[in-house]
């Protein structure tokens, strides 16, 4: 080994999920939205000022941040924006888990927690779910560092309500705590009600499925002002310009076409239920899922088997090999109704 | 103080320069092109499909990155794409200087190496400038943990050659050598060629300067695939979708235009020497700058006043009052000729 390599921050290099890019595939891999953004993003596109790009974008992305406090009846000084929910987390981890005690969040979760922990060196320790794949909140008594959890959880697709969220939150005044609502809009109830009344809560949410803006990568924490400040603070010493003048643009367009918004999760919500209906039928067993997923197993067929079988018909879902106790299941996004009812009878075929 | 505030990282934090936004400034102080980007960025927005940001981005930015690779003859593996040449750099940080030795940079040169290292809790030394503003190699001698210096420097606009950058590689083979090339494209020479022969460098340029897209936010870094691997496997550990859908696209279209980028690239340099002549007659005094700015003082009125005065006149340029080597000069950006025309018979009227 050469002395340099020898300096390099060695990590377990993450790998994104397969992207799979074929004409006409069912893509039910990566909870995208199925349906396009509001139709003012098409407006913003073709009326985009293309002579504007020269110029360094408002660093304050001040446009969205307003539109998003408009939206969730906020103070401006209430909302931070990043390159999606992965950037404004890794930014809160960093603002807020500097401590030597380990933070805490479940063994089975959003696949990243543990990486920026691991990244940012940050002690950590998970929590396990219990049996039913619920989260204990007793685990989150102990002495800590912070918390982190999402709601609902991913990949089990399992809501808690405002009380549990509230009960974690008065064992853990003295910590930051952030409730990671990236899936929220799927019918669960947001904590912003809580942040009146609890300075050390974070919440973050993201465009990237109810809003359908995946590719456009926008994520945004609401908290108390003194919270975002300290984020900014820290977010401006690592790259004061991360949002691009189309985000913004795009971002203003979509956070306020409120009646679109409803429409489609509303049909997503109606896909999933429908979707639960035919995979109970199918002999599968999940948890009641709040979000634009479902995480399944099957009492007679390997998930494993399932999952590859699929691939050969062009439907892609997610399996998650690496952790023991969820390698039986799989974690399947709501499509269209006509992807889903398309998944449904390939299934059908599969498992007679 | 509350508890939970006691954990929070501070920082200084890092206030972005000032972005007036008036009908008819004449923006001069952050260095931006002056010129829209390439023709075909245009078009590129025109036929954007709005029905695709409902998709994740390409983790790999791979057009964007094949492109780039394509422009400088180069493996795509030996090149890093991020939003803004600050996400790189800051990646760069972040995974090559983990030494307990100092890092060495000069300490007239940009704003952020001091931010960057406090931010990552990075140990840092900065080395004089001579009273010319040159870089002094035999400083870049001692042991440390890592060199980064721009070429040319900044906000100095003052050009080493490669001879030079070869000797610093020389003396610091067992540390990452960063040269960070954000002005390069205007009259400097790139140390590309040494990247076959010093797998410890790494080259950082940006689209924000000659390629006119500030707004777009796309940095890149040129290295031996070894590095570029360190750094993906950290920018995957941090955020795996960093370059949005529209800034890969614009980006591609850019970076494929090379004779606009000619033509733009020597109407800049033409104005600035233009510019060099008339500031000289006006009895001001800098080096001779390979950048689009000019860092100029002027022998009987001081840089404040100069730069209170051009505000009222609606021209903005950069005033650095923190650093009392450079409190008395100004960094001018090179506009078009008209805006520089207009620059210099204001300067005129108020040395008269």
């Amino acid at each position: 080994m050469k002395e340099w390599e020898d300096k390099i921050r060695k990590v377990v290099p993450y790998v994104p999920g397969e992207q799979p890019n074929k004409k006409h595939m069912i893509k039910l891999n990566t909870n995208e939205n199925p349906y396009p953004p509001a139709p003012k993003v098409k407006t913003v596109i073709k009326e985009m000022d293309d002579t504007k790009f020269r110029l360094y974008p408002d660093p304050t992305a001040n446009a969205l941040v307003k539109a998003i406090a408009e939206q969730y009846q906020l103070e401006e000084n209430q909302v931070f924006v990043g390159v999606g929910s992965d950037d404004v987390l890794a930014m809160a981890f960093l603002t807020f888990f500097n401590s030597d005690k380990p933070i805490l969040f479940p063994d089975i979760t959003y696949s990243f927690y543990d990486v920026w922990a691991d990244m940012l060196r940050i002690p950590y320790q998970t929590q396990p779910l219990d049996e039913n794949f619920q989260i204990c909140f007793m685990d989150y008594e102990k002495e800590n560092g912070g918390v982190i959890f999402p709601n609902p959880n991913a990949p089990t697709g399992i809501l808690v309500n405002l009380d549990f969220i509230e009960e974690i939150l008065k064992q853990n005044q003295d910590v930051i705590v952030i409730v990671d609502e990236a899936y929220i809009d799927f019918g669960g109830i947001s904590a912003l009600p809580l942040l009146k009344k609890y300075e050390n809560l974070l919440i973050v949410q993201t465009f990237s499925k109810s809003r359908s803006l995946a590719g456009i990568r926008i994520g945004y924490a609401m908290g108390n002002p003194a919270l975002i400040q300290a984020m900014q603070d820290v977010k401006y010493s690592f790259n004061s310009y991360t949002m691009n003048l189309p985000s913004i643009q795009i971002g203003v367009a979509a956070v306020q076409d409120t009646s679109y918004f409803e429409k489609t999760r509303e049909k997503i919500i109606a896909t999933r239920e429908w979707t639960k209906v035919k995979l109970k039928e199918l002999g599968f067993s999940f948890a009641d899922s709040m979000t634009n997923f479902i995480f399944v197993t099957h009492k007679s067929y390997a998930a494993k088997d399932i999952f590859e079988y699929l691939k050969t018909r062009d439907i892609y879902v997610r399996y998650f090999s690496s952790n023991p106790r969820i390698q039986n299941y799989l974690r399947i996004s709501i499509g269209t109704d006509q992807e889903m009812d398309c998944l449904i009878a390939v299934l059908k075929e599969y498992l007679k």
